[in-house]
């Protein structure tokens, strides 16, 4: 941490500063330059707070060094982190497709969508029971009913589900159903919810918030791990900008960003990222070339009757399309790598 | 709701168009320009999705024409909603003032800003009890005790309380201990809880998310009314942006905005809509030449020493100089409008 | 400037940094914490470039103490410019109306436009002969002849006028026919025509870019006094940001903070900012209670014959109304300050 | 053209907008729901004004059907346009790769510059003389002097130059050096220069502005276009938003949205998208697979004695590794195609 000092702080406003931090345990560097005297913070800065160091007299700036996440970091640990799921690997090398409708609506239509998925080689099912809708007169998801009729598309076809908790107290009853537990991007920054999946033994999807840092997003995944849950996947699924020909603007930059400064596995979301079915498949490839671990998109077997998201979801031809891609993609990658 | 077609839509397609439209209980009037034909969807509209109609063939856009809100807005409840606690009318023409620490640290604290905020005018304290914070290794709050304290600052100063609610389960609990629950900024999106406070009868101050939408703000507000609670107060705290020189960027042109669709009361946190104790007083005054029907400002007997936010946090000095322009500004614009 | 080296960086990396910065002309100071080492840069930094020592080995990041503006920094010069055009004072306390049509579309509308400003106690007659517009087939301005027209009604009214340049070929041309020159938010980094500008003995009123940060802003700014044209006007006339109820987003939160850091004065023009006639009167008194030293407004006789930017522009009466508020808070304004 | 009128909208309101919608040359078409009345506008809309309309009495909103862009649009010209420069083809079909330093520095630099390009299998070379900087201080390119150093290095190499030019008055002159006149993002409003090389007979290279949407994206190119000019490439550089681990954000998303739209071919530039030289390469081939024409990318012969731009240039090695990558997904590609 770099305490920047006003150029006519004097002499009393400095010696201040420095005994402020002494106090909270940790020591000072004082760097005379021409224009500015800056003070390095070093040693044990567990009780030194970045804005009350701002609030002293003669203070400019403060400005941190060290990034406040740890466990999730590439620092702390160095491999990879691969999780486990009924034998999927997703973060082992090999990009994994998540599939499914955004809402369960009945027995035929997810188990329908359930065989799509298996039949064209996707990995796991995605498919909403709570849905967080912007309208309190939409539709809100099937609720229990609606975990009850992904387990049974489980039973029939043996793929592992992928489905959203929206409050602590939800938390374990959805665990029960599914494999993995997902946090939609409107709850990134609940953090009672997320310290409530952390005490769970069960994978955790999380979603980028529509306006969240990488920073805040690492440290979202931060609260996870703090509770004892290793096992957490992120997701981009796209922020908010001044963009409007995309409901949202897909972020790919951050996959390699992430692959960078944490172990964590990260997988893109077209569907959400674009809202655009025809911009689904050519964001999904970008989104492997980055280096996504994986892919979840949302399809129906009749998208023009599905319940929510329809302008966004792939009809059982496009993802035909998409899975040949997805497939050839994977192949063509392994072969630049065996080469290289 | 009006529905574009493509310029090479077929006949079989606008006649597929008309009969899912009708299929879901609306009707249609069909209007043939020189290069679009358009759909105007008229009648019962409930059962009809934009999503839907979009994943049409043949369909190239659908644009709806009314606004998804209903009690929120002036077009259904055309005179100002006054919120009344304990005395304070919040949305009654003239401006309030609340006031108090980010987050309650102890007795004397507390009581100390409450004495602060009461003896220079202002109506109502806030404090954090139950505290989301980014970094999970950060002070989370006092909790339940939190809520004790500032239940005592309000047996010795009278001033009714606002504080935060975090969690749909903890709705009650916090309810008992204040007079105005508060939804923070990440939370506006966390239906459950909306769901939950709306239930109550029991005052709610709700902020608008960081990257909200006027339309989804007041979407918000409609879940929390739509559960039978009307006394929702409206708080614009800053939205994030690319600028880097305030913390978030307050957008003070949602207040007339709002007021002209809205019934409902909008106040204004200069505090964390800027996160620079230095813009909050000029930021404060122009949110009230705005419109604003009061401020929320986060001050402190000694910001140096807060437990958090204490960079954008005012002293008791700068309080009193804010109090004495928010009086002097409450007259003028008495005196202007006396004399129109 | 400091730099952070890498967790890892060798000693040898370090060493390497060390040389290539003393190369360069500067000095350096180590500082080595437990997690970290940091360099600080002292002395000459002329020939240090922030990107240069960024691709360095063994360096994470490089963090930039000072400011690269000068001459228009407070620093550099304590007290308010004061920009002083026809008997009129910019930036000297009171606040002055500058008001006029979008574009010069006609003898009679200019001159009827400029006595509509006169009457109400504007202070200066703003109109585009030259107008940037984004569609090639819409009207581009009445050129030559829209100065020659502007002149007329300076000479009828006594107004000063204020026009837009848009290429540095005709700087001189408009400088011949104007007051003040004004730079477009389009044109905020053309640095062609800022230099231009900079060399011609005109004000000059330089509007804020949609997605500039408050540092370029001042950047452009210091490209125009580069050239020895001290009397800058900024204009904050709203940025680009995911909001869709106005047309930009106003950000005035920018003014106390250019009033920090910079000497020269800053207006508002809440027409651009918002683009809609029912915010621009309450943003318009929310800029002048966030401290700015004006408005900049666009009227017409008629609106509804305007040629461009038919609905951000106030009618005589709406107009009347501004000016009536505008002075009643100016009046308010000496009081308050009077009185402390 | 599509008036909503609002809910309260008198008999006489609506006679008067279809009045002047009738004096300006269009037709109407009413429309009655059972909430709001709408009003399509048909027939020639040459001179109706969505801003004009928006400013009368009883107007809610005016929503535009059709697009503003005509010569850029597919409609107007379906097949893809292939822009053909010294027998490069852009946009027929096989991505390019044009690379290059951000400065032309000296002579010996941009001529190694050019080998490396040339013998990794490039095909174009950038390189700046004319140079937009934030900073008055900073270097601003050799100018003429540049341009001859990039036909000298034209002329040893083969490769043809793409090279910027940043006002009107220097169109001329740059186009006699240079085989591809570059616009940069901070003047792609700059709409004297967009008409200055539509004039001219030499291909565009247009890049996206910081804050711009594909629709004025897609205006800009229709200046150029409407001059004369049919060889425009359109460029993805970056956008501003809130993310701060990218200089800017790379908006792969408007590559397969431009591809719909309009028959221009589109090339990705992930040097200054992502402003980091570790997210080139991934970002680089994400661009390919989103469906880009080709790629830009800043190198040097040794980037850390780069005089600008040096921490988002990729060094001899990078560039080798990013062509080998780049030639693998064009056989990829090539392979899928020809399957399907």
């Amino acid at each position: 941490m770099v305490i920047v000092l006003k150029q006519d702080a004097s002499k009393e406003q400095i010696n201040h500063v420095v005994e402020v931090v002494r106090s909270l345990g940790a020591r000072t560097h004082i760097s005379r330059g021409e224009e500015r005297t800056i003070i390095g913070v070093i040693g044990d800065k567990r009780n030194v707070q970045k804005e009350q160091l701002m609030a002293l007299p003669g203070v400019e700036n403060v400005i941190s060094i060290l990034q406040p996440y740890k466990l999730v970091s590439r620092e702390f640990k160095h491999d990879d982190t691969i999780v486990r799921v009924n034998g999927v690997e997703i973060g082992g090398g090999t990009p994994v497709m998540i599939a499914g409708p955004c809402s369960v609506e009945n027995e035929r239509q997810i188990i329908e969508s359930a065989w799509i998925v298996k039949n064209h080689g996707g990995q796991l099912l995605r498919g909403g029971a709570f849905k967080p809708r912007t309208n309190p007169y939409s539709f809100q998801g099937l609720g229990v009913e609606g975990l009850r009729l992904l387990q049974k598309a489980k039973e029939e076809t043996g793929l592992p589900i992928v489905t959203e908790v929206m409050q602590a107290g939800d938390a374990e009853l959805v665990a029960e159903y599914s494999d993995i537990l997902q946090i939609g991007a409107r709850n990134m920054q609940n953090y009672m919810l997320l310290k409530a999946v952390g005490r769970l033994d069960k994978p955790v999807l999380l979603k980028r918030g529509m306006s969240a840092t990488l920073k805040e997003f690492l440290m979202s995944a931060e609260y996870i791990m703090s509770e004892g849950n290793n096992n957490v996947i992120l997701c981009e699924r796209g922020i908010r900008t001044f963009v409007d020909f995309t409901r949202n603007t897909l972020d790919l930059n951050i996959v390699p960003a992430i692959k960078k400064l944490s172990h964590l596995p990260i997988i893109v979301d077209p569907s959400h990222g674009t809202g655009r079915t025809d911009l689904v498949i050519p964001m999904g490839l970008a989104g492997l070339a980055a280096g996504a671990d994986g892919l979840m998109v949302e399809i129906h077997p009749n998208p023009e009757k599905a319940w929510s998201d329809a302008d966004q979801t792939l009809n059982p031809e496009q993802f035909a399309e998409l899975m040949h891609k997805f497939k050839h993609f994977i192949e063509w990658q392994k072969s630049l790598y065996a080469e290289i």
